[in-house]
């Protein structure tokens, strides 16, 4: 594998794994009040699409990354909902 | 353009500007405490590794996309530091 698909997947795995941070942070606090409900909505959408797109492509990496991303930021925005 | 194409486009403007919202609220409310400095961190570090990507790949939407996304969460990483 050269350097930059290397590269590339760890930007994928990065951007994908930033949100179990926020997850646990707001499990503990149990409070979301800063968050902006309106970013969580438009992620959660664009995921579906990025998850749409990787089926339609048959691309496992694009699939994989956004199955993950899905879980992380959707159960904050169902966490964002609850604890309103 | 083929439909899938407008939906991988979609997509990236989804996952880009989500952090439009969070940065406005964040910037009235001046308020963090419920975000994750760590979430920020990461998803930053993938931000730019994201950009070095599309630059070697020579990728202009990858670059894009990620220059605008670096401008959005990386002013929530400074107004989290800044107001922590």
């Amino acid at each position: 594998m050269d350097s930059i698909t290397i590269i590339g997947l760890c930007a994928a795995s990065f951007t994908t794994f930033a949100f179990l941070p926020q997850l646990i942070k707001t499990i503990k606090l149990k409070q979301t009040k800063d968050l902006s409900l309106m970013m969580y909505l438009v992620f959660v959408i664009g995921i579906v699409l990025w998850l749409i797109y990787g089926i339609n492509k048959n691309d496992l990496p694009i699939i994989l990354a956004n199955i993950v991303s899905l879980l992380l930021s959707g159960t904050v925005l169902v966490l964002k909902i609850i604890y309103k």
